[in-house]
C-alpha cells in the first residue's frame, strides 16, 4: 500500500496504525511522552542513543499489549495513517483489528519509564522471572508482568503479541555515566522480567548510536555495557525520525496565522507557558485580537506583519494531518547545541545545506554566565517573566518613532542587547555600571537566537523553493515563546508564504531515526548477532 | 567626463582629484583619518552628523591650501580617479593642475582636528581675526592662519583658494552633550578665525543630520547650537557616502585570497592587530603558508576552505582600484548597533533588503556584561588575546574528529559558547561553576557575531546575484580578526566566488553621505538660508 506520490528509499516495517501519544504529568517530560504502538511487535530489543554536544537522547521500546494509561490524544486516523509508505502491517499483527483507544490500565507514567525490553528472540524464556522483577531501585515501578502473561495466553504464540510503547529519555552528555547506568539497569530489569540471564539479555540487546558523539562514546558503551553497538549517520537518522514522527497523529503542529493571544507577561510566569504550548493547562485567559494590521507600513515593499518584539503574539496550535505525502519536500532545521539545516526532497533524499553555530548551546552557555539559572527549563522560565525592551535597542529607541519608509516598526528590535553598553561602558565606574534583570536578559537572548535561526532557515527555504520548514532539536522544548518567535520569523520574512512546523518529540528525531534503522524489511533484524539464538 | 557605463542619479560637484588619506598616530583614530582634498572649495560650511544607536559620527571640512601633514598614502591615480561620474571639477578649480603629493607643512594631526570652518559665503570677512584664534582650550592647536592668508594672496579671489581636509570624529550617542559642545567650540573657533561674529558664523553653518537619531536629536541641535539643521535619509546617505569613499585612492581594500599569516595569538596582544590591519606597524613576522588544502574533505560538495576557527588565517591587504564603475552593483552591509543590508544596483538605486539585530550593539552589550572591558577597543584588544576553543564547542569536541562526510572540519565551531553550559549548569554549586577568561569570551563572541553577519550577507548577495559585498559601520574598526572573519565567511559560503570589501572610513559612510548631500550641482548650496549674506 505504497502511496505512489511519495516513493521512499527505505520501507520501514513498523506498524504505526493506532499510534497514540501518552499523557504525562510533568512539564519536564512534555516533549518526551511515550508513543503507544498497539500493533507493533519488537523482533530484537534495541536502544537508540543520539549523543549531541549537550544532550544524549534515548529511545527504546517496551512491550505492553494495552496502552499503559489514558492517552492524552486519541488515535483517530486509523488506517489512513497507519498504512503508509513508511509502514506496512507487521506480519504477525491482524491488520483488520481496530485501533485500541480505551485505556484498560490505570494511568501510570512510571509504567512507561520502567518498562522492560522484551525482544522476540527471547520468547522461549519469558514465561518466568516475574518474581525477581523488582530491584528496589527508585526508578523501578509497577511493571504489569501479570498483564503481559495474561495477554500471552490470549494469543497462540508469544511473539505474536503486539503492542508496546516507545519511550524517550534525555541525559546530559557531560553526565554520560548516568546514561550508561540507566541502560545497564534497563538490561538487568529486562533480564529478570524475561527470566533470562543478564548475559543472554545482553545478547538480545543492541545499541544504535547516532549523533555527534556516536563514535566518541560508542566504544564506551561497548566496553561498559557489553552489548553490540551500531553507529548510524546523524543526518540519516534525523530524516528517518522526522518521517516516522510525521506519521504519528497529532505529533506535527503549527501556530495558526490567526492570533489568539499574547505570550504571558511579567507576573504570570507560572502560567500556561511554563508547561509548554501542549501542556495540560487550560487556555490562556489573556486572549485578545491582533493589532498587527494597524498603523505603520504604507510602504509597499514591506509586510504589515508585526514582528515578535517586544511581545510576540501567540497563535493557536493547529495539528497537521498525518498524511506523510504532505510532509515532503521540506526543510528540517535541527536546533541542538548548534543548528543543522537539511533540505529534504520529495523522494526523501536529503542534504545538509547550511547551519549556524548560534544555537541552543549559545543560549544555554551565555545564560549560564549571565543568570543564576542552572537548567534549560529554569532559563526558559526566566525568559517568560522578562521584558526584552530593557536590554534591546528597539527601532523606536533610535528613531523616536517607526522608520516607516523602510517598514520598520518602532517595536522592532534594532539591536539585541543594544541598550546595555551605554549603561555599562566607558566612563562608568564599577558601582555605576547598570545592572539588568536576569529575566530580561533571558528573554532578549532567546529572541535573538530564535529570530536568527528563523531568518537563516527562511533564507534557505527560499533558496531551495521549500514552503514547509520543520524545526526539531532540544532547543525548542515545546516552549511557547521560542515556537512563537520561530513561527513569526518565518511568517515575517516569507510574507506569510512559508510555514514553520513543529514536532512534539522535537528533540528525539535523531534517536527515533536510529531506533527505526534497526527494523529491516523482514520485520526482524537479520544483521543481529543474536538472531540465531 | 561621465563614465557611460555608470549612470548616477546625482552628480556631486566635489572634486576628489588628488585626494589623500592623512596619517594618524593613534590606533583610536585608525578609521577616522582626515582626507585631504586639494582641489575642493567649500561653498558653505556644513557639519554632517550621523547619529546611530550607539555612536554619533561627525564629518566636516576645514580649508587648508596644502595637505596638513605627511599623508600616509599618496594619491597616485590622478585624474583617472578624480574625474568620475561622481565628481566633476569644481568651477573655480583648475582641473589641469597636478595633484599635490608633497607635504610642505610639518606633520600635525591636531592641525586637522582643530581646523576651522571657512565657508565661501564669509569670504568678505576672513582677512582678520587670526589673533583671536587661540581660545586656550586644550583642543586648540596651531591653525595656519598665516598660511591661509599667504595662499589667499596667491590667488585672485579668496573663494578660489582650493584645498582642505575632511575631518572625522566619533562620539557616543549617550553623551550627546559632548558632541554639542564639540560643534559649539568649532563654530566659536571658526568665527574667530574668519573674523566674524559667532552669530554670523552660525548663519554660515548648517548641520546635516542623518542616522536613526537625526529626528530625535535634530531638535536639540537647533535649540542648543542655533544653526540650521537639515535631516537626510539614513540609507541614502550611506550609499552616497560609500560611492564617495570608493573614489578615494586606497580607501577600499580586501584581504587577498592568498594566506600570508595568522592572526597573532595569546602573548602577542599588543602586536600589529591592536593597531588594526591598516596601522603603521610592520608586517607580522608570524607568517607561514596556509594548511587549508590538507586533510579532510574528500566530500565533493564541500569546499576545502578552512573556516576561521579557532584561529582564523589572515590575508594580505589589497587595495581596490578607485574606478567607481567597478564598485556597483554591490551589497552594502552596514554594521552599527544593528545591521542593515542594502542592495545597490548598477545605476545607484538601492533598497534595504535585509538586516539583523545581532550587530555591534550585541557584541558590545554582552561583553560589557561578561568582561571588565569598558570600551569597544578594550573589547577588541581582549579578543586578540583569547582562544575561543575554550568556550566554543568545535566539531572535533563532539565528533572526536572531522565530520568529513559533511565536510565539517574538526576545528569548525559547532556551537558558539557550547562548552560553557556543562561547566556551569545543573548540579554545579556556585563555587563549582566553571569560569571562563574574558579574553576567550570576547573572541568567541566576536567570531559568533561576525560569522553570522557574514553568513546572512552572503545569502543576500547570492539571492540578488551580487559578487561584491562591502562592509561598513563602526563595528569593524579596522580590526583584523573581525575583517578576517567576515572575509572568511564570505569566502567559505560563496566557495570563493564573492568578495568581502572594506573601507578605511567604514564608520563614516552615512556622515560622509550627509555631508555630500549639501553640495549641489552649482557647487554651492542654493537652499542655504545664508546664501544671500
Amino acid at each position: 500500500m505504497q502511496a505512489p506520490s511519495l516513493p521512499t528509499p527505505r520501507v520501514i516495517h513498523l506498524n504505526t496504525r493506532g499510534a497514540v501519544i501518552l499523557a504525562e504529568d510533568s512539564p519536564e517530560t512534555r516533549d518526551s511522552r511515550g508513543i503507544y504502538l498497539p500493533n507493533y511487535i519488537e523482533p530484537v530489543s534495541h536502544i537508540a542513543v543520539d549523543i549531541g554536544g549537550s544532550l544524549a537522547k534515548v529511545v527504546y521500546f517496551t512491550r505492553s499489549p494495552e496502552p499503559p494509561s489514558s492517552p492524552s490524544i486519541v488515535a483517530t486516523r486509523g488506517s489512513s495513517c497507519a498504512v503508509s509508505s513508511f509502514s506496512t502491517p507487521s506480519p504477525g499483527s491482524p491488520s483488520t483489528s481496530p485501533p485500541r483507544i480505551s485505556p484498560p490500565i490505570p494511568p501510570s507514567s512510571s509504567h512507561i519509564k520502567n518498562g522492560t525490553l522484551t525482544p522476540l528472540v527471547l520468547e522461549s524464556h519469558n514465561h518466568n522471572g516475574s518474581s525477581s522483577f523488582f530491584n528496589g531501585n527508585s526508578q523501578t515501578g509497577t511493571l504489569d508482568t501479570d498483564l503481559l502473561r495474561s495477554t500471552m495466553l490470549r494469543t497462540s504464540t508469544v511473539h505474536h503479541v503486539p503492542g508496546g510503547s516507545l519511550n524517550f529519555e534525555r541525559f546530559e552528555t557531560a553526565n554520560i555515566a548516568e546514561l550508561i547506568s540507566f541502560i545497564s539497569e534497563l538490561i538487568t530489569r529486562s533480564a529478570h522480567a524475561n527470566g533470562v540471564s543478564i548475559e543472554e539479555m545482553r545478547r538480545g540487546v543492541k545499541i544504535m548510536a547516532t549523533g555527534g558523539g556516536a563514535h566518541k562514546f560508542g566504544d564506551i558503551f561497548e566496553r561498559e555495557l557489553e552489548v553490540e553497538v551500531r553507529r548510524e549517520d546523524e543526518m540519516e537518522c534525523l530524516i528517518e525520525g522526522m518521517k516516522f514522527m510525521a506519521m504519528i497523529p497529532e505529533e506535527v503542529y503549527y501556530f495558526s496565522d490567526e492570533l489568539i493571544q499574547e505570550v504571558s507577561h511579567p507576573g504570570s510566569g507560572r502560567g500556561p507557558l511554563t508547561k509548554g504550548v501542549l501542556g495540560k493547562s487550560g487556555p490562556n485567559g489573556n486572549a485578545h485580537p491582533s493589532t498587527s494590521s494597524s498603523s505603520a507600513s504604507d510602504h509597499v515593499n514591506e509586510p504589515v506583519l508585526e514582528r515578535p518584539s517586544p511581545n510576540p503574539p501567540q497563535y493557536a496550535v493547529t495539528f497537521e494531518s498525518g498524511e506523510p505525502s504532505a510532509h515532503l519536500p521540506c526543510l528540517l532545521v535541527n536546533i541542538g547545541s548548534g543548528v543543522s539545516i537539511i533540505k529534504v526532497d520529495a523522494d526523501g533524499k536529503f542534504e545538509r545545506v547550511s547551519g549556524t553555530s548560534l544555537g541552543g548551546g549559545t543560549l544555554w552557555g551565555l545564560l549560564s554566565l549571565l543568570t543564576p539559572a542552572r537548567t534549560f527549563d529554569e532559563m526558559l522560565a526566566l525568559s517568560e517573566q522578562g521584558d526584552n525592551a530593557t536590554v534591546d535597542m528597539l527601532v523606536g529607541d533610535i528613531y523616536g518613532t517607526d522608520y516607516s519608509k523602510l517598514g520598520l516598526k518602532s517595536t522592532m528590535i534594532a539591536s539585541s542587547f543594544g541598550k546595555v553598553f551605554k549603561n555599562r561602558g566607558e566612563g562608568k565606574a564599577e558601582g555605576e555600571r547598570g545592572t539588568f534583570k536576569a529575566e530580561d536578559i533571558s528573554r532578549s537572548l532567546l529572541y535573538a537566537v530564535s529570530n536568527n535561526i528563523g531568518q537563516i532557515a527562511y533564507m534557505n527555504a527560499e533558496k531551495y523553493g521549500l514552503d514547509r520548514i520543520y524545526f526539531g532539536g532540544c532547543f525548542i522544548r515545546g516552549h511557547a515563546a521560542t515556537i512563537t518567535t520561530l513561527s513569526y520569523a518565518i511568517r515575517f520574512w516569507s510574507k506569510g508564504t512559508k510555514r514553520a512546523l513543529f514536532l512534539r518529540h522535537e528533540g528525539f528525531l535523531g534517536a527515533t531515526g536510529a531506533w527505526i534503522k534497526n527494523i529491516d524489511s523482514d520485520g526482524a533484524d537479520s544483521a543481529s548477532p543474536v538472531s540465531e539464538s
